[in-house]
């Protein structure tokens, strides 16, 4: 659930309207070289077909606060709204989560004018200036934003198994560039705040803010690069059982794992599928794609750990939030020159579970059960990805995937106490 | 492999043209309604997109024509031979047969082009009269048959998962009819021919014709319609284990089956789903979409048993090949009027192993592989369904498919000893 | 079911009570030098516990024989009839076939005095000579031989996931043979008659006897050899998919086979285990532990078939039944020197589907669900093996698995057309 | 791995050789009931036999102890250094964890007979004086506590899958108990200490002792009892979605739970399976065998949550460590009388996944990665239980499961903030 604060309600309102055009906008461009097939299409359960993505993010404006605000709003097509909501809980074995792949109809044509009904309708609304639905519709382009980078995510994972390997957007040449050495920037450590609070939009989950008690702690100056991660691999990391955790040795196993998702070798040379299509490995870009598992056992490997969320948001948050994020349009992490690339490129894994804030309490009503269900057994990542929209970022954003997934783009940076 | 006899060659070469035009026009036809989003899917690992067959029935002749008998033909694309051969034995787990339906590109206007560009070329190179060419489309033309009714079965299933029921084909009533009462025709029994000889396509599984000992025997004269099929139900037929094979019954429990296929309730009233849309079960049409299990099931509560292959071949021979098939665009069984309904409307599942025939050895090269290696743990059908191209039909055809398989628009006769 | 025919009561039931003291006398002897902990394990759904096995012969003699004709009759615990019936259609996940294994009481010495216990009483009754009681303990008796392979044959599979790889019997040196060339024999074709019937026991699916036609053919004079097995594995054989049954070669690539079940090299050296530990692959024995899919796979690889049931049968019914069976004690296939070695070391794939003879009718009642149910997927062995009781044998018995099983002492002899 | 600090060597010794006395014989009481057949079997993966754990744990002492500090040390069998050791990565599908329960021999007799060599070797060894060996020889103790308990709750598992329900131990009536009001204790917040220190053994997950920051927060006076459990199950706890966490939802849809492990309905009464067999529900003893996924429904559903490990061990370390233990032989939660209930009985899910403490680095060596690389999906248990050896319980202890497992014997406090 959203907290937009403060503001008087002219400017709350003129704000939300132009977000709102916006991230609409930036959904419409996100497909602008995809073909009606690609659109289709679902390579897992985890994943989700681009079709599904526009029109769930549509339904959501409609469901709470069309049909809740708006008088006599009509819906082109009641069943929509029991097609493409992911929260209800279905009845039969048919019509499943796993099953998005194969809802051919309404077709991408029926999606998109279902988008521009409720964009019309939005616009209408919105120029009311009910100061509620203002903050409801930031609420939804925060969570159109969200699946703005799984759009791309789950496009990128289902083209990877055609042997065609075709990209989503042209291929451009990779910017070159020097060997990064890695420094260390040190914290002190005592009693800190973090979480959020004040005015802007944030998730339920980065609430309450409150205080924590940090011990003196370094971080790492840049994330982990590809170069890294090949200097791991040839020391026998994705072979020796001891850097891991027992789940993620399992997961080597039963998977087969020993690169990153994505990778493969062409004789000397690394290759990996990205949005562009195939390129050789930017050795100095920050990897990704890696799981939870692979991240730790690197660290390990390097005599080093994850940080927690909490010493990375200390850490994070007086940093101009500025890097590589899917505004760019490079869909690709690139070498660092920025802060620290503390945020854009990569998320970065830390070492901490998701779990609720102390004095955490899930708001009421169906958009409540946002984020509380998801507080077992994921990790949280911390500062945005060249696929994240910049607009989404700020230093309390907490996202989290089980630590087995490696589809997002995933990467890490190293710590170690001060 | 085929075996197109006699006739002077240039006969041959003018009914292999129109055979080509009239089989590539009906897969143009049945795609007429379909949308793009539709042509993508793949439900299941045994089911295949429509975009897949349109161009694997297009490689075949690029493959086995074209390229061995056109000099200088090219291809718009060779990588189209990866993609669409289905018989080629692939490397990785990522692009294996269950991930057809992740291809979204070529897309369908691609596909569409490709079947254009073959065509032309297959036209001039019909033209010039080679007899092996003209042998090698017939074969072609009666391989697209067969994906022609995989192709609407196929789509069915996908369609299935749809909550929106969607329709292939227009919904159109269906004739109501009275009902009719099965009556029994007598066989002799004594020493008899099966198995394809003299002029005419066949498939290499229907030789060689030999020689059968046959008991006397009595065949249904008629189908089981789904008003048998209620009366099991009722009589509480997918409850009783000693009326299922072992197997049988294991799948019933493990799948929870307790009617055919696309059937549910509504209140007093079944209801199926169709090509035409979701519809009233017609109680006097025979039953389909059940598995061999549920026909070996249903036969034992009759007291009765299902036809050997031999039995129904001899039964079958003298009859006009006449019924309810894919040209009448129905795609539905329907209520009975014909000879004894032995071709058309369902595909009969006979008690016959699908094995091969004494002095059975399949023909030379890659074609050859064709129906040999799938000998084992199958079950042969015969006299073609409402889904299946009239041309395709003889009496010595053999279709075969797993016990517990019934997406096919599969029924049953019931025979007992004379 | 049974047909013991003829004979005069008197006789019949001596010998009755002759075969049941020798039948029971030979699942002690089977026990003997095991232990304890060996009798309770299951190493798969497919195999049993050895004390699941002594007991539920036992029970089967209670069941059908003592609680129906020995009025007055009490059991020692009415539960065994729950927990070693095998055709129980069992309620809940929790007591399943696969969790036969964690039934740890009663334990051993308590189903060896239930044994004792039914001994004594059956002795009794099979005193009053009752033909009907004396009939069904011939039953009893086949049934209770059956299980005795399988005895041995699950505790095999049990006892090789040992590391340690004990033996069931103490390891004696295996007897060294010339290498025997292959030779053919001449069959006639035409009318002949197959199955059971007469004096003497059989099971229900061996019935009727009836005429099969055959064409001429020509039998291999001996079975395949694990010298021949190695020549196809060194040729290749397991990494030739055209070589293999579609159903197969996915089996081959999912299972990882490169050898016969139980096979492993040591350096040069074939290995295997056996009842007697594990020991050099004896080259002129025949093959054993092979599934139907790798014997398709040898023949066709030979250039030869397999036999059908009926060629077996008519090429077998003449010869002596005498060969290497459970009885000699060897429990391991040995070089030959008998008639073909048509009888005894390993069973024989045929390539006929278990299917029922025309006019196979299961005879009423609980006993008579004996086979029928199983006639579906699975291929006919002939000839027995020498894990198989001598007595059990004879020209029509029809054994059947499925054809990736190999757990079973299952080999080959090669066909071809005459 | 181990701490025990000061005290002089001899005492040390002393203590160390009364502890491996008590802790080795307690093992051999446990199995004074069972039957050989009994501790044979294996369940699930989760759990292991009972003639494992005999052997594993007494190689555990003859791998660190008598192998490294005991010269001319023999051992019985080399080869159980590969059978009982489960740190070993095993190379094939063939002997995993999964197929403990197929390695019949060693026997028994033979386990036992290991277990009285190594005793006799570590007593002549304690006696000799050496302070480091004495220090390994507690770690050994602790370790076989563990296992101890493990015994019992994996072979209450294997048991629970006879129709016959054995018992482990002799059934006995359970004490009847009045009804137990729920009261709340308060506690502060601040900066606090926890983890282990000093003297006496922890395991390396209890170290570093660290500041946390607490808020201030209560906690119930008791567990939750099967009285409030039925209270959950009648108000449809288990039937509605928006109380469980979205992984706990999706294992009840799966696993079909509606009742805690081991319950089921007779009429009117819920009854459980205890190690003194089948028993109706006390209702005011606390509940057992629920998971994470049922606790932390069960607190949504109160309005409560779950404490937090360093809420459970600042509000537990002042009170004296008595209850319902393993020793006290009753091996089932009782009514409670003791204060608060906070040791023994169950085990109580915390709020806390299983993470390192800060500072925490594994010690070297293999007996070093004991803990640390279960440090990801699991949650913190803490108290004990009515299965656990009261020697094994401090303030600090440690225990941990994923949080869909509930064989062991786990329930849950509540707790609120202050
Ligand atoms: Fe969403
Ligand atoms: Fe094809
Ligand atoms: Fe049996
Ligand atoms: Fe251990």
């Amino acid at each position: 659930t959203s907290q937009t604060r403060a503001a008087d309600p002219q400017t709350k309102q003129a704000e939300a309207l132009d977000l709102y055009r916006r991230t609409r906008d930036r959904t419409r461009d996100l497909c602008a070289d995809l073909r009606t097939e690609d659109m289709v299409v679902q390579s897992m359960e985890d994943a989700s077909p681009t079709k599904w993505h526009l029109a769930h993010t549509t339904w959501f404006f409609e469901q709470f606060i069309l049909r809740e605000h708006m008088p006599g709003y009509e819906s082109p097509d009641d069943r929509f709204a029991f097609l493409f909501n992911s929260y209800y809980v279905q009845a039969g074995p048919r019509h499943t989560r796993s099953n998005r792949g194969l809802i051919t109809r309404p077709g991408v044509a029926e999606v998109m004018s279902f988008r521009e009904h409720v964009d019309a309708s939005m616009e209408r609304l919105l120029e009311q200036g009910d100061p509620a639905v203002a903050e409801l519709a930031v609420l939804g382009c925060h969570h159109e934003m969200q699946h703005q980078e799984l759009l791309v995510t789950d496009l990128l994972h289902a083209l990877s198994f055609n042997p065609l390997l075709p990209a989503i957007r042209a291929p451009e040449p990779m910017p070159v560039a020097a060997e990064h050495q890695m420094g260390w920037t040190d914290h002190e450590g005592g009693i800190r705040e973090i979480g959020h609070a004040g005015e802007g939009f944030s998730y339920d989950c980065e609430e309450p803010r409150h205080e924590v008690l940090l011990r003196p702690f370094r971080l790492a100056t840049r994330p982990v690069t590809n170069r890294d991660w090949i200097a791991f691999i040839e020391d026998g990391g994705y072979e020796s059982a001891p850097l891991w955790l027992s789940d993620g040795w399992a997961t080597v196993e039963r998977e087969g794992w020993d690169a990153p998702l994505y990778w493969w070798r062409d004789g000397e040379e690394w290759w990996t599928f990205t949005p562009r299509g195939p390129q050789p490995v930017n050795l100095d870009a920050p990897v990704a794609h890696v799981s939870y598992y692979e991240a730790d056992a690197f660290a390990r490997w390097a005599g080093k750990r994850l940080p927690t969320e909490a010493e990375w948001e200390v850490a994070a948050r007086d940093l101009p939030i500025e890097g590589n994020f899917m505004d760019d349009g490079q869909l690709r992490p690139l070498p660092g020159q920025g802060r620290h690339q503390m945020y854009g490129d990569v998320w970065e894994w830390t070492q901490s579970p998701f779990t609720p804030y102390p004095g955490f309490r899930p708001p009421e009503g169906a958009i409540g059960e946002y984020n509380g269900k998801f507080m077992c057994s994921q990790f949280v990542l911390r500062g945005g990805a060249c696929t994240t929209p910049l607009e989404q970022m700020r230093p309390s954003y907490r996202n989290f995937f089980y630590p087995h997934q490696r589809w997002q783009t995933t990467g890490l940076r190293l710590a170690e106490d001060g």
